[in-house]
C-alpha cells in the first residue's frame, strides 16, 4: 500500500538524517542551549528578516499551540478561533486543560475573516454582562489552513490592524508552514507573516525533519519567561540539540522551502487530475492536503493501492476523503496515482 | 423604579429572615456539618422521596455547576450542554478554568434532546481520530432552561436512556426549579427528577433564600469525597449554617413550592398581556422568565416605570427583553404592569 | 457546652442582623454593583486613607486567597508561604487547584522574615537550573497569623522592601484582621497595612459579619480584570449587597475596630489565666486565638463544659489545643471559663 | 573540554542511530500505532515478565511524570514524593499546572521509607480537618534516586504493603532505570519492580535513546484511557515509530541492560578514586551518578578538563559536586579522568 493518508509517514529527509548521525557524538549541553540551536535560530531570524524575534524549539505542533496560548494569556482570556481550527477540535481539550476555552466563529474555506473577528469582539464589549463571558484575547489561525487553504496578505494584514483594534495578539499555527510559503498562488513571504504576527510557528515535524517546530516570537511581553512555560508545558527536550542540527539542515540552503514548493506542487497536480475526471474538490487547497469526494465504488478502487484518511460520508453512495503529499513523496508515486486516477 | 429585571433583586422571603435573626446566637460548628443542614437535608431527602441522597449546600448556582462538574469528570473529560446553556456562555471560562470543554450541541427553545445527544455519541465514536477529541461524559441540562422553558416527563426519561447508553452522568441545573416544578403545564415531579438525575440542585438564591443551592447526589461514584471537591471549588462556606436554616424554613411546609407556583403564575399573566397586545414572545416558557420582542417605543414607554433586562437588537426599531417574576414580585405590582402594557 | 473553638460559631453581630432586616425587600442589581457595596467601598477607602484602593467583596477566606492568587500571578509563577500558612495546609489543594505551586519557608512563631524571603530569592535566582523551578512571584502572610501572632511595622517594611528587590507583590490574608488591629502591643494600623501589601484583605466572617471578606488592591496591574478572576474563581456572589450592607454597618462608626479589639482583650484574659496556672503558651499570641498546651486530665476537665480545637498530642498525657474568642464571646462566658481554668 | 555533567549530552548509540535510519523511508501511521512500536511493546513486556501491562511511548521524563500523575490523579488528590523527588523540585510547577499538590517528606539519601508514608497516612486521617488537606492518593519514588540511590527489594516491598494499606497508587520513575538494574549490589529485577509498582518507565533519554520513555502500566483503573491523557499532556509524539524502533534496538539484545551496567561500573570506578583519594562521597551512590564535595583548588584543577554539575557550596572553600557517567562514556574517558584525581 501507498500512504497518502497524512504528511508524516516517514523519518526525516535523507539530508537531516544524515546531520544526525555526523553530530551524534558531540557533547552539547541540553534543552536547547547549545550551538546547534543558536545556529538554527541565526538562520531563522534571517530568514524571517527580523533579528530581534526570539525563536524556541518544542517537538510538537500541540506543544507549540498549547505553550505559546498558555504563556500569552492571563488565566480569564480565551483564544478565538475558527470553528475548523486545530485548537477547536484536535487537541482532546488540551488548551482547556491548562484552563483556557477556545472561542468559536465560523469558518469559511477553513478561514476566518477581519470582520469576523471585529464584529465578535464588538458584540463582545456591548454585552452589558460581559464580565461573566470569557474575553478574547488572542486570535488563532492556521497557514495553511486544516483544509489546506491560504490567507493572502491582505486578508492578513486586515486580521492584524483588527488585532491591533481590540488588543488581541495574533498567534499563526505554521504546523504546514513549509506547504503554504511554497504553494502556486501564495502571496504571503516568511518575513511578511513574521511581521503581521506576535508569534508563529515553523512546523518541521510535517515539513521535512523527525519532529520539532520553530516558535518565533515577536510579542516583546510573550518574550519573558516563555522557557518556563515550555518547561511547565511539558515542551522541553532534553537533547533540544536534535532539534537544531534539523532546523540548521532544512534552513542552511533553502531546504525548507524546496521540500514545501514541491510538495504543494505535487498535491496540485492530484487535485486536478481528480477535478479532470469530474470529482468534487472541497474547498479551493493548493496546498499539500487536497481534499476531494466521490463515488463509494470509485475511492474503493483506489483505496486497493493507496490509503487516504476518509474524512466522512457526505451522502449516501459517496466518501469525502484527504489526500496529502509530503516532502517524502516521490514524483513517480504521484505519477502512478495520477495514472489509476485517470483509470477510474 | 419597578425591578423586573432578574430574580434576585430582594434579600430573602421574611420567613427565612425571620429563621436567620432567631437563630442568629446559636453556636453551631461550621462548613455544614450542624444540625440545621442536617434537619434541612432530611427534609430535602424527603420532599425528593429518596433517602439515599447526598445533599450538600454550596452559596450559589456556579459554584454548584463547577463543583459537581469538577468532581464528576476525569480530567480528560467533557460535559455535553446546549449552546445557550449556562456552563456554555455565562460563566466566565469557570469551568474551562476546572481543565474541562464544555461541549456544545444547538438548542431548540432552549432545550437539547435525547436525538441530538445520541447521535453526538454515535458520531464521536465513530471518528477514528476520536482520541484527539474530548469524550463527552456528562450531560448538563437546566430545568427550567436558560430561556425559560421545561422538559416533559418523557423528554427526560428519554435523555436518561440514552445517557445511560453512553455512559454519561446526567445533571440538572435547578437554579430556578421551583419556578419550574410550579409552572403550570409542568409534569416533572420533584421526585421524577431525583430518579431521573444522578446529580442536580435545588436552587434557593433566586427562590427565596438570601443564597444557597442545594446539591443532591444520587450518583455513587459522585457522592464519594465531594467535600473535598466543594473546599476546592471554593465552594464550602463557613457559616454552613446559614443555608441550613434557610432550606428547613423553605422545605418544612412546602413554602419552596408555593413561592415557585405563585411567580411562575404571575409571569403567565404578563406573558398572556403581552401576548393579547399583539407583541411576540420569544419561546414557550411558561415559568418565571418571560422574553418578548417589541417596537422601540412601546419599550421605551414601559422602561419609564420598570427595568427589564434588554436581550438584544432582533432587528431596526426593536428591542427583546427578558421579564422575571420572583418570590417578592407582589400581586399589585404585575396588576400595575399588566395596566401599563394593555395602555399601551 | 460553650464553644471557643473557632471564631464563627454564631452568625452575626446583631447590628448587622438590623441592617439585613431592614434593606431586606430593597430592589438591588446583583453581584456587587449596588449602592450597598459602593457605601461599604467609600467607607473602607477612608479607614485606609487611600482613595485610589479597589474594593471587593468575596464570600469567604479561600476564596480570597485563591482569587487573589489567580488574579496576580501568571501561570508558571508561584507563592511564597510561611510552611504554616493557610494556603500552605489549609485549602485543599485550592491554589495548586488553579495550576499555582505555593513554595513554602519555615515559620518563627507562625511568622516568616524578610531576610528568609531575601535569601530564598538570592538561591533561587543563583541556581544555574532555575528555568526548571517554581520562580517566586508572591509573597502571602496573614495578619494575624494562623497561630494568632502579629508581624511589627518595622517587620512589614522590611518584608516590602524585600519585596521590591525582587519584583515581588505582598498580600496579606486579614481573615482576622480586626483581631490583629486591636491586640494589645500591636502597632500597625489599618491606613499602615494599606500603604504596605499590594493587596490585603478585611476580614468579615470571623469579625461580625455572616459571611464575607472585603479584598483591597493597590496595584494597579492586579485591579485590571479582578472580576473576571472573582467570577472565574466562584467567588462573585448574585447579591452581593449583602456584604455592601454588612461592610457599611461594620465601618460606619468603627464597630469592625471595636469588636476586634474587644475579642483580643478577651483572649488575652484566658492567656494569662493558663499561664498563670502554669499551663505553656504554644507562641506569642495577643490576639483572639490562644494556643496551650497541659496535661490530658486538665483539658478533659475543662472538656467537660466547653470546646476547643484540639490541634495534637505533644507528648504523652499532654494536649496541645487553641481556644478561640469572638466578637459574640460575652464577658460572662470569659469570666466563667477563667473561673474554672483557676479552679484546676 | 570533557563533559560529564549530565548523562544526555550525546545524541543516541550508534545501534539505534543505525536502525533509524535502516528504517527511515519506511511508511508508518503515527502516534504509536505502527508495527516498530508494537514490537518494542512486545519485547518490554517480555523483559517485564508480565503480558498484561500496558506500554506507552513518551518523549520525556517530565511528559511521563506529568501525564501518569494527572491520569491517575482525581482533582482533589495529591501525590506523595521524597522533598529531593524530581517532581517535587525540578518540573517548573508542571504537576501543580495540572492541579495536583506534590505532598513532601524528607529523604534519607535520597529515598523514603514505607514507615514514613504510614505515619503520613496515619496521621492525615486522625486529622480532624483532612477534608481541608489534600489526600494522598500516589506515592512517586525514583529508581535509581536523584541522588544516584537504590532502593532494595525489601524496601519497595515494604513499601507496596504500605500503598495497599492506604490506598495508594505506586508510581516509579525510571528515568535511569537502566543504570540502576545493573549497579552493583542491585537487588531490583525489572520483573520485580514490574510486580510491585502500579506504573513505572522505563527511560531512553539518559540510556541510549535520542529520547523516549516506555511507561508501562499495570494498573486497571490507570490502563483506562491513558492516550486521552497523553494527548491533552502534551505527550504524543507524531512520529511516535521513533520510539517503537529505539526501544526495539535497546531490547532486542539485552542492549539496555548492557549500557546500563557498563556506566555504572565506571561511576563506580569514579567513586573508588575520589574516596581513594579522600574526598567526601555525598550518599552512597552505586550507580551512573556520584556526588562529592571536595575543596575549591582541587575542584578548579579538575574543571580545567572536564565539566561536572556544581551542585552547592557546602561550607567556605569547598564545593559540591556531581559526576555522571553515561552509555556514551569510552573507558579510556574514565582512566583519564581517575588518573587525573590520582594526580591531584
Amino acid at each position: 500500500m501507498i500512504r497518502f493518508e497524512c504528511d508524516y509517514t516517514e523519518g526525516a529527509h535523507p539530508a537531516l538524517m544524515q546531520r544526525l548521525l555526523e553530530t551524534n557524538m558531540e557533547q552539547c549541553c541540553g534543552y536547547g542551549l547549545d550551538p546547534h540551536c543558536d545556529n538554527a535560530r541565526a538562520l531563522i531570524r534571517k530568514a524571517c528578516e527580523n533579528d530581534a524575534l526570539d525563536v524556541h524549539f518544542l517537538p510538537g505542533g500541540t506543544q507549540a499551540n498549547v505553550t505559546v496560548i498558555a504563556a500569552a494569556l492571563r488565566s480569564h482570556q480565551g483564544v478565538l478561533s475558527a470553528d475548523t481550527g486545530h485548537i477547536a477540535v484536535h487537541e482532546a481539550g488540551a488548551v482547556e486543560h491548562t484552563g483556557h476555552k477556545v472561542l468559536t466563529v465560523p469558518n469559511t474555506d477553513g478561514k476566518i475573516s477581519a470582520a469576523q473577528i471585529d464584529t465578535y469582539c464588538a458584540e463582545y464589549y456591548a454585552d452589558d454582562t460581559h464580565d461573566y463571558i470569557v474575553p478574547p484575547a488572542m486570535v488563532y489561525i492556521s497557514f495553511p489552513t486544516e483544509t489546506g487553504t491560504l490567507y493572502t496578505d491582505a486578508e492578513l494584514t486586515a486580521i492584524r490592524t483588527v488585532c491591533d483594534r481590540w488588543d488581541l495578539l495574533l498567534f499563526v499555527d505554521g504546523a504546514r508552514l513549509g506547504y503554504g510559503i511554497g504553494a502556486p498562488g501564495n502571496d504571503v513571504t516568511l518575513p511578511r507573516l513574521a511581521a503581521l504576527a506576535d508569534v508563529f510557528y515553523i512546523g518541521g515535524t510535517k515539513v521535512g525533519a523527525l519532529f520539532g517546530e520553530a516558535v518565533c516570537i515577536r510579542s516583546e511581553a510573550l518574550k519573558k519567561d516563555f522557557r518556563y512555560h515550555m518547561k511547565q508545558n511539558l515542551s522541553i527536550l532534553a537533547k533540544g540539540r536534535l532539534m537544531g542540527v534539523q532546523f540548521e539542515t532544512l534552513f542552511e540552503n533553502g531546504l525548507y522551502f524546496e521540500l514545501g514548493k514541491k510538495a504543494s506542487a505535487q498535491a496540485v497536480r492530484i487535485r486536478e487530475a481528480l477535478a479532470g475526471k469530474g470529482f468534487t474538490p472541497l474547498g479551493s487547497s493548493m496546498t499539500n492536503q487536497q481534499f476531494f469526494e466521490m463515488p463509494d465504488e470509485a475511492f474503493a478502487k483506489l483505496a486497493e493501492t493507496y490509503v487516504f484518511s476518509v474524512m466522512r460520508k457526505p451522502g449516501p453512495g459517496r466518501t469525502a476523503f484527504r489526500v496529502c503529499t509530503s516532502w517524502a513523496t516521490a514524483d513517480e508515486t504521484v505519477d502512478a496515482l495520477i495514472a489509476d486516477i485517470n483509470a477510474l
